[in-house]
């Protein structure tokens, strides 16, 4: 095994461990709420956010792990509660994700409705118990970040228009870059800005993340939806061009397969040399998140 | 005018000025879901809980409004996106509140969707403005109440189980209870300890006022429950009979009209007790929360 994969399988494996460890435990009158937000939480992910976070900690030198922990586990809650939302029949109405039926398959969707509420609530729930341990001030910069770049000036205005556009025939190059921006760049950025702010990193650091990020998070929103024309069903886990049937307008459909490919390339080379100068600052050799980006443009699933 | 007409009407008018000074501008490519979000938010409801929390502050002689303000909005947009998602399709398909089409009648179940999540991440955006004021151990306690009223193990727990009651036959006083408890109570509690936590309470008061508004949300809850059967149409801006016909399980359904009003009578003179006790303990003349508890064990709306 390579220095990568094994860096990787370290890394996913402490988010793994975390994520299950802020889990509640599905008992009580609400059990069947509980299991289906851990039946959502649990569907083997890729855990990216939460690596990202837990790198861009280390980068800047971060020790206590009861800052980070909590943290890890609430930006993976935000995500997933945005996928279970995502799926609704109201939504984009899809039934499988990652190889699985989705939540509302499984549990109806009301309580998955309330399963992604339930998510939302929890990760903020989950993110304050890393107060208390003596950076208050940076736990409270932190929930500010994490909170902003989920709402509706993040993820959820992104979400908002990537509902509007469908099925609208004149979409513009700016309506799909909010989109990338808003409702995936954010989450990235919020990951690693996290993880600096946690470590004490200065504010000047943190906008590098942030810059970083928006790089990192719109290549992957693009080579994603490279993947639903290209790739097979057994790789993704989900019925392929579900996005297109549904009339999705995006990058690939307004500029074609290789120019978007090329727009990847070109996005992740920036958010790489962000990372570069960042380790180099740091005096860290392996410079992880660069190779983790350039590996990005290549991902089959 | 009486003293209590003039004081709720003060309250009220603080309460509906500082959640609207904390609503965002609908503008921006996310625009409709702002536009969404403050439809909802501006429904003319009867900011109980922003009321609650505004006299047990003033109880506990809060003086710095920079911190109660965020809190305000806050619980009013927690309240409101339960009510959002409440009216969903997907849950009670509910088409009229206040008297006014709810919001998946007039934006979509998508759009609905997506705007109760934005209110619940917006509540906690907005609360974290209550920090850097000087008491941030004070807003890091409030937040943390705030979140675990909200979630799993408080309001979300209780719809989980009021979904699953829904045409059931054997449904136990012990479920109703929890759901009383959970989906209406534990949000009533939420809002006089977080304007307790914030004014710099000792935790004993804390408990005092869970105490309190334990009896008083259940009560509230199944006088509720009690109009829905007896009231009109328009005196609840809704329709009537609602519950029942999508059979619903309560404490009226389970005990009758007299025994669930002997209930409500009982439940709120508890909560009166420790009000009352409260006031003299703070040397506070007007009981204000006292009688408001008492003339709601008789409110029509």
């Amino acid at each position: 095994m390579n220095r990568f994969s094994e860096y990787y399988d370290r890394l996913r494996r402490y988010a793994e461990d975390t994520i299950k460890s802020f889990l509640p435990e599905s008992k009580g009158f609400q059990k069947t709420l509980i299991e289906a937000m851990n039946y959502s939480m649990l569907s083997g992910g890729k855990r990216l956010r939460p690596i990202l976070m837990y790198e861009s900690w280390h980068l800047f030198g971060g020790t206590d792990e009861r800052l980070i922990a909590p943290f890890i586990a609430a930006i993976e809650m935000i995500h997933t509660y945005s996928l279970v939302h995502d799926d609704l029949p109201a939504m984009d109405n899809d039934m499988y994700r990652r190889g699985r039926k989705t939540t509302h398959v499984i549990y109806g969707a009301g309580m998955a409705t309330l399963a992604g509420d339930g998510l939302l609530n929890l990760a903020f729930e989950t993110a304050l118990k890393a107060s208390g341990h003596g950076h208050d001030d940076r736990v409270i910069e932190a929930l500010r970040v994490l909170a902003h770049k989920a709402g509706i000036y993040g993820m959820a205005g992104g979400q908002c228009v990537d509902i509007e556009i469908e099925n609208t025939e004149d979409v513009t190059d700016e309506e799909i870059d909010f989109v990338n921006e808003h409702k995936t760049a954010c989450m990235i950025e919020s990951s690693l800005m996290v993880g600096g702010i946690l470590a004490g990193a200065d504010s000047g650091y943190i906008s590098r993340l942030e810059e970083a990020g928006s790089c990192l998070g719109k290549a992957f929103q693009i080579r994603d939806d490279i993947l639903n024309v290209t790739g097979t069903e057994k790789e993704l886990g989900k019925s392929i061009g579900s996005d297109s049937d549904e009339g999705k307008r995006n990058y690939v459909s307004l500029h074609g397969l290789e120019d978007a490919q090329k727009k990847v390339t070109e996005l992740t080379s920036h958010a790489v040399s962000v990372f570069d100068e960042l380790y180099r600052f740091r005096g860290i050799e392996y410079a992880f998140l660069s190779e983790l980006a350039e590996r990005m443009t290549r991902r089959r699933k």
